[in-house]
């Protein structure tokens, strides 16, 4: 059952697939990511962090994989510029299979702070755009 | 199986207990800790830095965890100072249920600086002083 999600999921992450990965996001999903405490809540506002992360992250590799009912643990390994990491997905899967609840963690301390040097600014912009249009 | 090990870990973590820590660490034993890429590697260097994690990060609670044959994933959410954080611990089992592998990824980037600022300055001068001894 979540392996149907999986196989979709990696192949979202490999093709940096953004149209499918909003699909799988459910309406009220939220995201905890690794620059920040506050998590982010709302498709479109994690549509566009994960987004942002994707294209970030280069060389996005997929080790480890542990299920337990609808909850996931992904190990992945990729790098921000010359910067490799270790990272895990962690994600709750509603009774739909699709994503409500995903925390990305990654090590080490440099390869957080080259993805918060890109992906901050543009965050920024995003919400502060929202926030006029709404 | 490695629900034994699960049990006496999460008391391990929960009493502080550095002598049974070194116990359930297998000799060939490797870290990949938050702030650092390198991994260090043997017993007692890994069992150093892991006792200064645990007296540093205070409030540890375990949360989900994931297993599958040998690999485990556990959640954990604590503090450092006034810093919340979530962590996860990957552990790789040997054959004799002792840890040979062992990962610590943490969000968000402002916990892992705080770690590092205590961590790092002691870890520097345990590995010095092993060099001299050495």
């Amino acid at each position: 059952m979540s392996g149907d999600f999986l196989s979709e999921w990696r192949r979202i992450v490999a093709e940096r697939d953004l149209v499918a990965l909003r699909a799988v996001l459910a309406e009220g999903v939220s995201i905890g990511a690794p620059p920040y405490w506050q998590r982010f809540a709302g498709r479109d506002v994690v549509h566009h962090l994960l987004g942002l992360i994707l294209h970030t992250i280069e060389g996005f590799t997929y080790h480890r994989e542990w299920r337990h009912a609808n909850e996931l643990a992904l190990e992945f390994t990729g790098r921000v510029g010359e910067v490799e990491l270790q990272g895990i997905d962690l994600i709750t899967l509603d009774d739909r299979l699709a994503i409500a609840k995903l925390d990305v963690l990654i090590r080490p301390l440099r390869a957080i702070e080259a993805l918060q040097e890109v992906v901050a600014p543009q965050m920024t912009k995003f919400l502060a755009s929202r926030g006029r249009s709404g």
